[in-house]
C-alpha cells in the first residue's frame, strides 16, 4: 500500500479523463502509450451522440456529509459488514480508513484505486457513492464515546435474525447505476480491508434501473406495494431535522439501522386484493391511501365505512407506522432482494430495509415497537437480520472519512 | 389457470397503455376504476419529459425465431433450469408450454401475466425477452428425436461440475434492461410450472447498465478483458449460418451451452499486467490482438519478436480459441455473475457463459477441446456448472414455443 494516496482524488470536469490514464498508468505501472480512448474501449465516432451517459455521472465523495444517504437511491447497491481483527486498534483503524476514504474518492469519481488491478472497470462511475458506518464494536476500538443507541436492537417479538445477516464493525455501502460498477468497487475495497477485517455479511439490493422509470417515481417492494411515499425530501428542513447527527464526532453524521426483511411471496399470493390493501392502509394501483385518490393524499384515519369501521384498518401497516411526534420519523433508504433460493425455497425475496435518523433509539424503536406489536404485515414479513451502525460525517479532501472520531 | 389465454397477446403500440389497465383487471379482478396512468404510479406532469423511458422499450415475442439470442444482450439475466416431475407427460408438457407461451408473450409486452399477483411490476417491459430451451429428458418425454448433440458434454479435464449449476429438463432465460422486471417475469413464470416441474437451479448475471456504456461496446468479464470481440453480428450471413439450425422440429432454433465459469480473481490479482495480456493474446487496455492497435484488428499469429518467439503466444486464449474452420464458431452471449461468497470465500464471480451454435458437437465441443488443452487462461478459471438446451425455434402468435415439436 506504498504510494502517494493523498494527490489527484479531488480533480473534476474537463481534466477526468485524461486524469484516469494518469490514473491507471500509476495504479498498476503499464508502460502503454496508449490513449484515453482506448482505455474506455470506445468504437470510433460513426455519429455518435455527444449526449453523456449515465456511466459517466459522478456523485461528489468531499463534503459535510457522506454521500450514498441524501444522494437518490442508485439502481443497484451492495452493504457488506466486516469484523475487526483482534489485532486492528486505533492506528490501524486510521490507517484502513485513510486507504478506504482515498480509494473510494478515487473510484466514484471514475479513477482507478491506488493498486486497482482492473483499472478498466473503473472508469464507469454511474453515480457510484460509497458510504462507511461504523459498529459499537469499531467505536470502542477507537477509544470514543459511543452514541448511546449504537447497539444490537432491543428484540421484536417477530424477529428471527440469524447471525449471518446481522451485526458488524465496519459497514460499507455501495451502490450506483451499474452493476459493473458495484462489482469492481466492494472488490477494490475489500482489497483495502484484507489486513484489518474479514467480511461478516455481504448483502445485495436492486431497484427499477436508470432511465426505466421516470426519476421521482417512489420505489415498489416485491409484493407490488409502493414504499416510502411519506418519506421525507432531501433539501427540506424536516430531513435535515431528521437524519444529521449534532453533537460530538457524529455532527454532521447519522444514524444507520439495516434489517434483512424476509417477504414470503408464497403466503402473499393467497391474499385476494383488497386484503392486501386493508393490510397495508394502501391502494395497490398507485398507492393512494385507502381514503384518498393520490399517492401524496394524507391518509385519513378517522373515515368510517357506513357500517362504523374506520376505512383503514387498525391495524394496517400504514396505520402503525404513523406517530403523532413529528420526532418519530426516519428516511427509509431500502433495497429489494431476489437471491437465489437454497434448499427447497421457491423463493428467497425481501426487503433490503435501511433507514437512517440522528438517533436510533428515539426516531426508530418507538415506529418498529407499534409495528412488532399489531401490523398486520407482520403476517407475511419476517426480520431475518438487523444492524445499526453510525454514518460519520463526511471528510474534506485532506482528511477522511472517521478522522472525527480517530483524527 | 382459467380464462381466455389466447385473447389480446399480440397487440402492441398505441393501444398498450389502455390495454395494460385491461390485462391488469382481467387478470387480477381488481374491480377499480382507476386511470392507467396511476397504475404505472406517474407523478403529475411538471415539464416532463415526452421520450419514451428505457423501461416501456419491448422486444417481440412472437417470430420465426425466439427472442433472446440474436436480441442485443440486456443488462440483467436470469437463467432457471427446472426438472420434469414424473407425472409430466406429453400432454401435460403441451399444456405447460401454452401456459408459458402466453404469460411470456404477455409480460414481454408489458402486459401483466394472465393471473398476475402484481400486475403493477409488469408494466416495465425494459426490453424484457424470454427464452424456452429443452433439455435431453424434456424431448424424451415429448417423444420427439433428439438432436444426436443434445446431450450432456463429454468430459473435460478443467471441469469440476458441481449438480447443483449442471443439466436439466427446461430452461428458461429471463433477460431485461431492468432487475424489478427480471425478478417479476422469473416469479410469474415459474408459477405457471409449479403442477409441472420444479426448480434445479437459478444463475444470475449481468452487464453494465443500460445508456451506461455506448451501444455497442464489448462486454468486460470481471478480470477486465473484453470479451466477445469476434462474435458473429446477428443480421449477418455468417450468424445464420452458425446460430440457426435447419432441421426437423428444430428448425429455426438452435442450440444452446451454458457454462458456469469460477474465476479466481484472487489468483489473477498476483499475474502482472503483462503476464495477463500473454494469457489471452490481447491488450487488457482495448483488447486490441498483441500485434495490433485496434479492438477489431485481426490477430498475426505468424508475428514473432526480435528473438523469434510469436508475439501471440502459442497457449494464449486468443490463439487456442481460433479455428482454420469457418463453420467451427459459436455466438457468445455470456454474462457476469457476482454472487454472495460463501464460507471462508473472498468473492464468488465468475462468467455465466452461454453460447448458441446450430451444432453443440461439431460448433462448441471442438473449441472447448483446444481450449481444455492448452488454454492459459486455466490456470484462473474453473468450470463449475454445466447444461445443453435445444432453443425451439418461435412462435406464432396463435402457437406456442415448442409446438413443432408437441404439437
Amino acid at each position: 500500500m506504498a504510494g502517494d494516496r493523498s494527490a489527484d482524488s479531488g480533480r473534476r470536469g474537463s481534466t477526468r479523463r485524461r486524469f484516469l490514464l494518469g490514473g491507471a498508468v500509476a495504479g498498476i505501472g503499464a508502460a502503454t502509450a496508449i490513449g484515453a480512448d482506448h482505455v474506455l474501449n470506445r468504437r470510433p465516432a460513426e455519429g455518435e451522440p455527444a449526449a453523456p451517459l449515465n456511466g459517466e455521472e459522478t456523485v461528489p465523495f468531499h463534503g459535510v456529509h457522506q454521500a450514498g444517504v441524501a444522494t437518490p437511491a442508485q439502481a443497484h447497491a451492495v452493504l457488506v459488514a466486516l469484523d475487526l481483527r483482534d489485532s486492528t486498534d486505533a492506528d490501524a483503524l486510521r490507517r484502513m480508513m485513510r486507504i478506504l476514504s482515498d480509494d473510494a474518492a478515487r473510484l466514484t469519481q471514475g479513477v482507478p484505486a491506488l493498486a486497482d488491478s482492473e483499472p478498466e472497470l473503473a472508469v464507469t462511475p454511474a453515480r457510484l457513492t460509497v458510504t462507511f458506518g461504523f459498529g459499537p464494536g469499531l467505536v470502542d476500538r477507537a477509544g470514543g464515546t459511543r452514541p448511546e443507541w449504537l447497539r444490537a436492537l432491543p428484540d421484536f417479538g417477530v424477529d428471527r435474525l440469524r447471525p449471518e445477516f446481522s451485526d458488524g464493525d465496519l459497514l460499507i455501502q455501495v451502490a450506483a447505476d451499474d452493476p459493473m460498477t458495484v462489482a469492481h468497487a466492494v472488490r477494490m475495497l475489500l482489497k483495502d480491508t484484507r489486513g484489518f477485517a474479514s467480511v461478516r455479511w455481504t448483502q445485495r439490493g436492486f431497484h427499477h434501473a436508470h432511465g426505466s422509470v421516470r426519476p421521482g417515481t417512489t420505489m415498489r417492494n416485491l409484493f407490488g406495494q409502493i414504499d416510502g411515499t411519506t418519506n421525507p425530501q432531501p433539501g427540506t428542513e424536516e430531513f435535515e431535522r431528521l437524519v444529521w447527527n449534532t453533537e460530538g464526532w457524529l455532527a454532521g453524521g447519522t444514524g444507520m439501522v439495516v434489517r434483512r426483511i424476509h417477504m414470503d411471496l408464497e403466503g402473499w399470493d393467497r391474499l385476494d386484493r383488497p386484503g392486501r390493501e386493508q393490510s397495508v392502509g394502501r391502494y395497490l394501483s398507485n398507492g393512494a391511501p385507502l381514503t384518498g385518490t393520490d399517492e401524496f393524499d394524507e391518509p385519513d384515519f378517522e373515515a368510517t365505512t357506513p357500517i362504523g369501521f374506520p376505512v383503514i384498518p387498525e391495524f394496517s401497516h400504514v396505520r402503525r407506522a404513523r406517530s403523532d411526534d413529528p420526532n418519530e420519523k426516519i428516511f427509509r433508504r431500502a433495497y429489494n432482494y431476489d437471491d437465489p433460493p437454497s434448499g427447497s425455497e421457491i423463493s428467497n425475496s425481501g426487503l433490503l430495509f435501511v433507514s437512517f435518523q440522528a438517533d436510533v433509539d428515539r426516531q426508530f424503536v418507538p415506529l418498529q415497537r407499534r409495528l412488532d406489536e399489531l401490523d398486520l404485515l407482520n403476517e407475511w414479513t419476517v426480520p431475518i437480520g438487523s444492524a445499526v451502525f453510525a454514518i460519520p460525517p463526511g471528510c474534506a479532501e485532506d482528511g477522511y472519512v472517521g478522522d472525527t472520531l480517530l483524527g
